[in-house]
């Protein structure tokens, strides 16, 4: 089979004006970036919100282990399915980030022939989201340091300061730093390190604003630090928050492109799932529902961590709720789950699948606690036997859920008909959507109810240090937010090892750090890296482009 | 009257495809980014270059002063006036860089009736070319440090490590920093720090590629360090230089915008005028010379360093070389440079302009010495008086140099027909352009030259670490380059306060930078600053935006 880059090269490509007509919108409609590529200007999006909500398809998957799951890949086939079925579906998705295409990471914008396209300019700069992001994030860095510099008026404690610098590039080296170091004229020497841009809380916001105005007060609200006497400080307190709006105020828009079916396709954003929420844009999200009979998002990670956040941080800001909930599991990551080595994946093993069904098992339930019509989607492999897809589509059946078939990897919408089908009587069906907790819960309670509900953990425990800011959080009365939980994607539990559906354990909460921005309080339940580093041999060391600007190596 | 960003925002901007038309390009020649700024892709530029080449017009000035100069301005006025009179005249200009926008200096986009628009835009993120400069100098050092981390394989010295990281941010905290602190998987700790991304070798070498074969060669010839033997490491060694190109591929492409009276204007690259060579792309320059009958382009600072550097460094590389040469004056900077205060300088000075011409005086003639036809450009502030204005156009003529009074910062176009005028008669006068050294000669007579024919210095003087350095590139073989010699800007010397056009003075060379990327060896002749830092009252805190997305404050 060709590599991804080679399918995407070889594509029929439309003009961007083409995706735009496609979904109503004219050449003045859209700022072009290039001729594959658009921006939807904020007044755009107040003419699209004149047109009635789609339906709204979440696509979340088991928990993502290292033989793949491709729930990106699903989200587009399944969109090009929809579409061939006569139906108009829009893909909002997250914007990948440029850090680990230059490290080992495969790309974010599907795979075979499920990609969005132009492949290649999406996974490098794209429309420049990020790289405003990061501007933003040191330009905000940079005033802080100046303003300690400078005489130090709001008596901001070098010690305390929990604004870090950003950049899109999978460095190490960055993660702990001293800066400020020389002469007097060089600042105030003190502790920093860098976060990837995806880790920043501007990525956060920028995904939960919903217009410059809430952006600007989202932007107030950061807190960047604490002073001498403890007092929290906020970028309002630095008053620069107009200037960081005006850095942002294109990456605010979303950004349309399509698949190589010619599926318009909104890509924006692109946050952690972990310490932050792991979804697309509100505003993409929005424009997906009101530009199409069908809106196919995603989100980060596994349902445990991306859907759980996009059912109670997102969907409380977006105008509806899902109507469909799709879960996406292979015969591989089950049977991983179950106990199969990676090396033994080529080999049936059903008693390994059924006890990695676990893992799906809990998934379907958890999702359906939600009051949402739950599907599974069994992204097919090659080397999966009948025996395998057989058992697991009894186990599913077994389980009152139904599910179908995905091939779109290797053969694009023909591949994900079925599973279209099926979302689309699903959609039909009456949604409830009910939240888990709600924001005026107790810290606690909240953290509570995700452990026991989402992950099957008998409780919670916090560390000192967690117990400490708790008590800081209550003392400034920040309590009244939704949980981000930050824990290993890998589990279910706080332990990256423990597959399938574990039970019993106490996850341990290290820390409570307040996101007042994005409007979310994280709560580490794990060591979590925000910084990537690069691989022995990076991909950098492959990556081409010749004198016509033919890119080789890049997936 | 107004201010800069009031005058833009009223401004009738065309559609970009339609400035495209006025240099006979398609919409589909152009690579659009929004409605009003476009990309020129390299095929673009190879259809360009069969067209016949126009007159080029270099405008540089006097050394700049605090009260002001108005280069661009002229610049773009000067292009304004030449489309007016029936020419067709196109822009070739640096383009800006983000950071001191936040900081405090004014924008980079002309000023008051003489501008490029969209003026918020080029002065923020523009088409991303520094945010892709950003993110290529930052993927090296990531990989450099990821290569000492790995095992170290080149045996890179981590203490001879020259290749430095970048922001386009004014963050004096970042000039000396300590990275990879803290567990063994942050790397190896090492002292490091950042510069502004335009002072970021990979700016000049973006000015100086012409094509994506040379930009991937330049890459790779880019010194990174030593190794524990002291013998030079290269981006080619790292085998990176693919990557970096990917990541540079649509940076190279130079930008098409539009002056306020709708002259196309290519907007491309800004290195530092002192530890670079100050000057847009030579792709951008080579477009607009095939693009019109003028192509007016601009060098940084003063003739001693922007000029120079033209004429030594870009020229050779260019289709062809200046047809004439414009210095920019003004009553008030010559006044200042002839010991009138700043505060007084609305205040009529007879006595300090004759003795402050000097300075132009000198340029003018340094100007002469390259063969190329000579025009003065008295650049007309309100306060100027009458008797100040006869006074310096009689010095001006007294040294056989034509003049013109321009005024397109209060009036556009109609305020710089004479100049305009006079441009076009000079550009019929024959040009026997001749470089001021060969490659070739040694790198000490290469200096010296520039500074005993340029400065007015009686000769050079090494320090320890120059000569040690010296040695280090004969030994090296990297002598047969030209010299970019990086100094204050403010006199002729390498003393800041040395004003007027003084001689007699010895050049102190303090150290040796090998540019082997960019291809010239930087010579520094002064303490330069390569990271701003932020004021007092950093721009940041008067920028605004409104909910409708009118940006207030910029400038």
């Amino acid at each position: 089979m060709k590599k991804d880059i080679e399918i995407a090269q070889a594509a029929t490509v439309a003009e961007i004006n083409q995706i735009a007509a496609k979904i109503a919108l004219s050449p003045a409609d859209i700022s072009p970036y290039s001729h594959d590529k658009a921006k939807l200007p904020l007044t755009t999006l107040n003419k699209l919100r004149q047109r009635p909500l789609g339906k709204l398809v979440l696509v979340t998957s088991i928990n993502p282990t290292p033989a793949g799951e491709g729930k990106s890949t699903v989200t587009i086939g399944l969109a090009d399915a929809l579409n061939q079925l006569d139906q108009q579906a829009v893909i909002a998705l997250r914007e990948p980030s440029l850090g680990p295409v230059m490290g080992m990471k495969g790309g974010a914008t599907g795979g075979g022939y499920a990609q969005v396209v132009p492949m290649a300019d999406i996974n490098l700069h794209f429309t420049g989201d990020m790289h405003a992001l990061t501007a933003a994030n040191n330009t905000l860095a940079a005033l802080i340091d100046n303003h300690l510099h400078q005489g130090n008026q709001l008596q901001l404690d070098p010690k305390r300061i929990v604004w870090k610098r950003a950049l899109d590039i999978n460095d190490r080296a960055l993660r702990e730093t001293i800066i400020g170091l020389g002469k007097p004229a060089n600042g105030q020497m003190r502790s920093d390190g860098f976060d990837i841009t995806v880790a920043s809380e501007l990525m956060a916001i920028l995904c939960l604003a919903t217009d410059l105005t809430d952006l600007k007060a989202r932007l107030n609200r950061i807190l960047i630090g604490y002073t001498y006497d403890r007092q929290p400080v906020f970028v309002k307190d630095l008053g620069v928050a107009g200037a960081l709006t005006v850095l942002l105020k294109d990456a605010l828009q979303p950004n349309l492109v399509q698949t190589l079916e010619q599926t318009p396709a909104i890509i924006h954003g692109g946050p952690f799932a972990n310490i932050a929420h792991g979804c697309n844009s509100i505003l993409a999200t929005e424009a997906a529902l009101h530009a199409g009979q069908y809106a196919i998002t995603e989100a980060g990670f596994g349902a445990d961590l991306g859907a759980e956040k996009f059912l109670d941080i997102v969907t409380p800001q977006l105008p509806k709720a899902p109507d469909v909930i799709v879960v996406v599991a292979t015969v591989r990551a089950l049977k991983y789950n179950g106990g199969q080595a990676l090396a033994d994946l080529d080999q049936e093993d059903l008693t390994a699948l059924e006890k990695g069904y676990a893992n799906l098992q809990r998934h379907l339930q958890n999702m359906q606690k939600y009051g949402i019509p739950v599907v599974a989607s069994i992204n097919r492999f090659a080397q999966d036997t009948t025996a395998e897809l057989d058992l697991l589509q009894n186990l599913i059946s077994a389980d009152g859920v139904a599910s179908a078939l995905t091939e779109v990897f290797a053969k694009g919408s023909q591949g994900g008909r079925d599973l279209a089908k099926l979302v689309m009587t699903a959609s039909q069906q009456p949604a409830n959507y009910q939240r888990l907790y709600q924001d005026d819960q107790s810290l606690t309670d909240k953290m509570t109810t995700i452990a026991q509900e989402i992950y099957g953990a008998q409780g919670i425990e916090l560390t000192a240090t967690a117990q400490r800011q708790l008590r800081l959080l209550k003392r400034q009365g920040w309590t009244n937010l939704p949980i981000c939980i930050a824990k290993t994607q890998y589990s279910f539990s706080d332990q990256a090892k423990l597959l399938g559906a574990p039970s019993g354990f106490t996850l341990t909460i290290r820390d409570l750090i307040p996101k007042l921005g994005a409007g979310f309080i994280v709560a580490l339940a794990g060591n979590i890296l925000t910084m990537p580093g690069l691989p022995q041999h990076p991909a950098a060391e492959k990556i081409d482009i010749d004198a016509q600007g033919t890119i080789t190596g890049l997936f």
